[in-house]
């Protein structure tokens, strides 16, 4: 089945440009001939994959979530504390500024695209599950689920306004504050973060 | 000098009818002609005090910044904790929730207009500033603003969500995932809420 393989990385390569070009100047500014010219297609080839904007910022709001459950999943790199592996999640390079930046005029949209609700409480269901896994045995399930909650609004808390004041929230401010909402919650809920990881790895 | 009294307060009328329009429908979906209509004047007239959607935008997020800014300048209720006086800028209620789905626009504009970012530097600097003062009594002012970008990241991260997942996160359940965020930090940080209250009556 060439033809269905080929459609599958197509897709891809589009929602990748898609993101690009949506992280580098906008929504609003982006139009279908800069995304065919990036992926060397006819608008009308890119229609067969995405009708309208929306799809295509859809698109790039899945790519970018994949990588980042993907990535969650994964037990942390050795040595690495469990706040080390979280602040990854931060927009602390070229490349998660960017998917930040996706994420955010998705946000915006999201609130009056009935397609769209559905897929953001989808993925933050992911997200807290994911990291929830990584506390279930160290504190009960209801606690690790609470405790996900608060560990995914302090990074989209800190993200959103490292996304706004780039300049002053380099990773390191990023990392340092994080660090503060973080240990002072795992320490009250009688954890320590070896622990986490200990069971994030079995 | 009526006329330029005149001038002020319907560019806050308009601005007040073009948060609503935003906010229950989106930015995208809202057309001057629909702000003439709410405020029964003409596209023409409209003109003369915000040439475009985006002007339009700055202003509605202005009368909500400003009644924020007011809001937390001012002591809180006798019988409120420190958390329940800052929990009041969670989207807890329609109005709130107006505002809030304003911000996020704004937010995922913010980041392609050269002027909307400086705007968003003003205002967290004015909101981090007021809730430092309100913990300098308590704290050395390092550690005050430090914990001010903690408050201001758990608000906004709450925040965000509870737009996003308007059903999932009723005001109880935001107000309980702030307090488990920003108790431990206060305890951590030494200080009791009703000495942090005491500083901020004065």
């Amino acid at each position: 089945m060439p033809k269905k393989v080929d459609h599958a990385q197509r897709r891809q390569e589009i929602a990748d440009a898609t993101l690009e070009a949506i992280a580098s100047r906008g929504l609003d500014e982006v139009r279908m001939v800069d995304i065919a010219r990036a992926t060397e297609a006819t608008t009308g080839q890119l229609v067969h994959y995405f009708p309208d904007k929306d799809a295509m910022l859809a698109a790039a709001l899945d790519a970018i979530m994949a990588r980042l459950i993907a990535h969650l999943a994964e037990p942390p790199a050795a040595g690495q504390s469990f706040i080390d592996a979280i602040a990854e999640a931060l927009p602390i390079d070229a490349e998660s500024r960017g998917e930040w930046r996706v994420w955010l005029q998705f946000t915006g949209r999201a609130m009056f695209n009935a397609s769209f609700g559905p897929k953001h409480e989808h993925y933050y269901e992911q997200i807290t599950d994911s990291i929830a896994a990584g506390l279930r045995d160290a504190i009960p399930p209801a606690k690790a689920a609470a405790l996900a909650d608060a560990v995914v609004a302090a990074i989209d808390g800190i993200g959103v306004r490292a996304c706004l004041e780039p300049k002053a929230w380099p990773a390191t401010r990023q990392k340092k504050l994080l660090a503060q909402m973080l240990r002072p919650m795992l320490a009250e809920a009688g954890i320590d973060e070896s622990r986490i990881l200990a069971s994030w790895r079995r």
